[in-house]
């Protein structure tokens, strides 16, 4: 398919789907949606594009799949089982590396632009490892570096540009574009069908309704995580410490189309440990390092890491949940680093793979 | 101001706002936003016009405001408040007649455009209660009344017709349009300006990022009710049994916006009562006729009843709550009929008005 289709396709692209949805919209009681399952929180795409990709690519990989032959190690000294989103995130990449592969066979060059505007450090250090990440997989990235001083016009231009040009499949704007300049308009004026990182409203009310859309990288991570070790949801309790729009919120509702029971804590929570101790599973995103001990972790959960912390006399991120005192009572735990980490990178990675499939009909 | 400049008002509207409100992305981890709270659940201009109309309507209606004088009775034979939906829907709408007067003193009629798709009669029956409801306060209502066999074409036609149509405020999709018309296409094709029923994506994607829109009515009108009785949600702990898009979804979301911790539960929760029994405050809408009953429910517990259902044998609707079992454990209860119902056709009225003076910046 020439080039010249693509941005019809990419504007068609929401409208098409939404003819292949069941209603979601639902009446005021509660009803099952199984069908929502694997629209709202996973892209479509995997699905319909999973015969293809499973029966090729492990010819490839030597595999029967992401879900099978990922690491079953044990946290040391401990019987639970350690989370390995590193090991898992190699593996999707793997499957990426094929897939990036066969669009190019097609003259297809998966693209990433991203969006980067002053000069906060972490700002750079985030764009650069996801720039390293695309690379690693055949994706192209395109960063384009703005001054704090730039005008709101210019950057919404780069934005309208990006909508526009069939050879960009995905976009990222790097989050903060610092005031007076207006996120939120940057956000709102992505078109929804090149936003890989799942956060803009568009996405997020997509995901509330039940429609297809990107995820958001970390909770889809941990999803796909979880889905990997082959962890169900399916009628568990699933406590969010955290209601931030990229991570607790999304979370919750990824969740909920996974039929867990859902409870939100955040900062306002009373009595926290009476809430964490019913979590099956427990996702902390606390910001506060080894916040999480055992005494707030119910035996035999599943215990999942957010939070990266920087602790002055240690190396590298210390994770929201104390390893020592939660593994030996969890039933399976992530660490920090090498847990959902690695699969945010992976999910930015597979949506953009995932949208350049899409929008190219490939 | 004229109509003509209505429309470019209307297309501006969102980006106005934007301009006004406080990042609500954050980060990874958790930050309390209490910006966010009257935003993301209340349409904004109640609070921008909250001076001049309490001002004003008070000497109108010879009240301090909807918060205070609402009544204080107590259900038959318990010590709960009862928690009169019918009577707050009633003082709201006294104000609106008020706000309406004034702006039709000014050459707007505030109006609301209704599309009703078939025949089913339960839709019919909503539709002319709330058609009713917008003439007892003065505000125009436009019903659209189109057979099944109608086109998908004619229908989003129409729909861009209100939408650029400067004398139209308000845009009501009555739900369910039926297969294999694609009601998700003609919520998409709303202008979220006009979504004054505040269940399109745009709107739902609005209250999980924070940021302003139209608050679905049902939900909306279960805050104002708790709000009007001065009962916090703040670090209480809310249980919402239901997660459909018009109700449980926005309710968790708007509770949340309200510091509270929420669980929400649903047809696949496993041990229901467990969860309910937790509830400071909990809202069902379970379908099923007096479902939760006084071993559900923690004593000092504030009940909401979400739910109404047709039972044979008995005449008007009955609720989810056993009210007989449950009213003597509850702090407060809404009845059925007379509570949230009301409050919902009061918010669509209130959404209406708010829509009218916003788009028309008066």
């Amino acid at each position: 398919m020439p080039p010249s289709e693509a941005k019809g396709l990419c504007l068609g692209f929401f409208g098409i789907l939404r003819f292949a949805q069941k209603d979601k919209r639902g009446g005021q009681n509660d009803a099952p949606h199984p069908v929502t399952l694997s629209i709202a929180d996973t892209p479509r795409p995997i699905e319909i594009h999973s015969e293809r990709v499973s029966q090729q690519s492990l010819a490839l990989l030597g595999t029967i799949g992401v879900m099978e032959g990922v690491p079953q190690e044990k946290v040391a000294g401990t019987s639970a089982l350690l989370l390995n989103g590193k090991a898992v995130a190699q593996q999707i990449r793997e499957r990426l590396k094929f897939r990036v592969a066969q669009l190019r066979s097609e003259g297809i060059h998966p693209c990433l632009a991203v969006m980067l505007v002053g000069d906060d450090p972490a700002s750079h250090t985030y764009v650069r490892t996801k720039a390293r990440a695309c690379e690693s997989v055949g994706i192209r990235s395109v960063v384009r570096h703005y001054p704090a001083s730039v005008s709101q016009a210019e950057l919404e231009a780069q934005i309208d540009a990006w909508n526009a040009d069939p050879s960009v499949h995905g976009v990222l704007i790097q989050h903060p574009v610092q005031k007076p300049l207006d996120e939120s308009a940057l956000l709102h004026r992505l078109h929804p069908s090149k936003d890989v990182d799942g956060i803009t409203p568009a996405s997020l009310g997509a995901l509330v309704a039940g429609e297809p859309a990107f995820g958001a990288c970390t909770p889809l991570g941990i999803i796909t995580l979880l889905d990997a070790y082959k962890l169900s949801m399916e009628g568990k309790h699933a406590v969010v410490i955290g209601r931030s729009v990229i991570l607790g919120k999304p979370m919750a509702l990824m969740f909920l189309n996974r039929n867990a029971t859902v409870t939100i804590c955040h900062s306002r929570t009373r009595d926290l440990a009476s809430y964490t101790r019913q979590a099956d599973i427990l996702v902390a995103a606390v910001g506060k390092p080894e916040f999480i001990t055992g005494e707030m972790v119910k035996p035999g959960a599943v215990v999942v890491d957010a939070g990266y912390n920087r602790v002055e006399g240690r190396t590298g991120d210390v994770g929201d949940v104390d390893l020592a005192s939660v593994a030996p009572l969890s039933s399976a735990i992530t660490p920090v680093p090498g847990g959902v980490g690695p699969m945010t990178v992976a999910m930015l990675l597979q949506n953009t793979v995932v949208s350049a499939e899409r929008l190219t009909g490939s």
